[in-house]
């Protein structure tokens, strides 16, 4: 392998993702290429497909990778469902909000917004109220917003739209495999998420989940999905039935390891795994708190795998960051947008969310900031 | 790691693509994933983006891999370039120049097309009648057709339109790392491709590369890219320059295994390379030749990398392939669309192209076919 490969360094990843691998994961990736055609192959795929059922907790036929990150994710559930006028709501407290409406808006759709400050949660009432006055086609929303570690309100809102025809789009990437998500409880019609955060898997995949309303409004569209690419009504006669059509070559080598990551959170546990999380980030919380910082979000909004803390006044946010990386071989997260400059983001997803690697993370932190 | 994936069989991919992956590619993919932020990542990028140019031979600026499979590499050219309204000229002989026709349609380009018959070249005479009544924005052209096994006088064409505002379009998928493919003397303004065919690693990345006179044609657009996830305008500000400002999360260790793909592509010499697949392709053709079988395409506008051959009559077509699979433990290709049931498509793509996979693979159509 050429040199340049070799001398990639082994850094712990406590930012935004992708999060440390395990070793499973790059033994999988590693094996032999099959044909995406191969009887085996499709076996493979057979099994993706219940494992992230099972992980989304969802009976949903339509359940696959879509072949591209987890924006690749946003960007199927939204081109499948908007056709030209399609009025769309989307909550917004953070950047992947933000990209929602402007994927939506790009895709024809009429979109309205309400926004909330960065660093709380999508707040019922506002909703509720916005509900009450306008009809939507899709009311969508982001789980676990990465860019300001705040946990929103998923199965409230879904209790607001049930019984409508509004279709309920969620964005998963941050939170599957690391909190509950229960896409069949919480009556979403649409999920999307990625590989490279609680799942431990390197990007490059976006699981996807269509319910049933969703695909009768996908059959009913009027118009062709305007993306050949992501076009679900091809792509799911690859991953379903008999014929098998093929539609693009799928990603092989990134569905072996994504079959790995979930065999590996499955073989843990789900209620196991999510614990682990939260205690992780209940000692990195404490430890922080114990070094006089601050967290940006309220206790009861917070994100376990997502830490947003306050840069502490006449700290070099960047320097800091600098150091951890090059000094102790530590990546932690820098602030987006309005929050650039004044937060850490500390990642705690999936194999990363260990004891070992919180104290590891806090020691280094306590030299890089002098204390 | 877990059966499943233990139980991967190693079979020689002698299809239409994915093809062989040499040892080191699988070391690459399993190589620790770091940030995409990472400043050896970004090192890392642009070296991948210096091979491209070499492999693709282009000075283009606008050259990186995008992030999803070779289909992904003809909706972003596409959809980069199109805008509602746009005449957008097709030529087809086979699937992946109708999946053009369907992919520029259903961004509301007003698409002609000239078809030719399927086994046979585009017809440079009839391009030059189109082209003397019709002014368009895009002409596209498939170079190496993989239903078929034709090549396209891509040079050709481009010389049609030297000096014309048109956009030259090309699909480099299979002949990428294979044969010539020379974007700027040919007058190439946009071009795909993929990994899993002469470049030989896993598929799940598209090299692309966009002309200056494609980059101001992006940049004169007056409405936004319709796609958000390919949009190139934002994905070459992760790409080029000092701020490399975050767009998606890139398939990082994909793109290791592309890096390492390519580097032994380069290291073997292009012309090396392309001697190799024209020698191996001989030898193929003269040994189905010996056995009395026929090739689909005349001799000069055959693909070395892609060998369609006739199914002899009263041989079970579905039944000499599941043989070779099960048997002989050897991948060949169907025959698409009109062309199902009436060819075989044998691949010597990349690292596949030697002898000793020509020669197992002769012996064992021998013994499938009861010689």
């Amino acid at each position: 392998m050429s040199n340049l490969l070799k001398e990639i360094e082994e850094i712990l990843l406590m930012g935004p993702g992708p999060s440390d691998v395990p070793d499973e994961v790059y033994t999988a990736l590693a094996t032999h290429t099959i044909g995406h055609m191969d009887p085996y192959f499709i076996t493979i795929m057979d099994e993706i497909k219940t494992q992230l059922q099972k992980v989304i907790k969802t009976s949903a036929k339509l359940t696959l990778p879509a072949s591209g990150t987890g924006s690749a994710g946003m960007e199927t559930c939204f081109v499948n469902l908007i056709e030209p006028g399609d009025r769309v709501l989307i909550l917004i407290n953070g950047v992947f909000g933000m990209r929602m409406q402007d994927v939506a808006t790009r895709l024809g759709a009429r979109v309205d917004t309400l926004e909330f400050e960065w660093g709380t949660p999508v707040i019922i009432d506002a909703v509720k109220k916005k509900l009450d006055i306008n009809t939507y086609k899709i009311v969508a929303v982001v789980h676990a917003e990465t860019s300001t570690g705040v946990r929103n309100p998923v199965a409230e809102i879904g209790t607001l739209l049930a019984g409508s025809d509004t279709l309920y789009l969620v964005d998963a990437v941050t939170s599957l495999g690391g909190m509950d998500v229960n896409m069949d409880k919480w009556g979403i019609d649409s999920l999307y998420s990625g590989t490279q955060k609680c799942l431990s898997c390197p990007p490059g995949l976006a699981p996807i989940a269509f319910s049933d309303k969703s695909v009768a409004a996908l059959k009913g569209r009027k118009t062709k999905v305007p993306n050949w690419y992501l076009d679900l009504t091809m792509i799911i006669n690859y991953w379903e039935g008999h014929t098998r059509a093929y539609h693009h070559t799928a990603p092989i080598n990134m569905l072996y390891g994504l079959y790995q990551a979930l065999d590996l959170v499955l073989a843990e546990g789900l209620d196991t795994v999510f614990r682990r999380h939260l205690e992780n980030h209940q000692a990195l919380v404490a430890g922080l708190e114990d070094m006089g910082m601050q967290m940006l979000v309220d206790e009861q909004y917070r994100l376990p795998m997502l830490n947003a803390v306050k840069v502490p006044d006449g700290i070099d946010e960047a320097g800091v960051r600098k150091a951890l990386r090059m000094e102790h071989k530590i990546e932690i997260g820098a602030g987006l947008g309005p929050l650039a400059g004044k937060i850490w983001r500390i990642g705690l997803m999936g194999h990363t969310a260990r004891p070992e690697n919180v104290n590891r993370l806090l020691a280094a932190l306590k030299t890089a900031l002098g204390k």
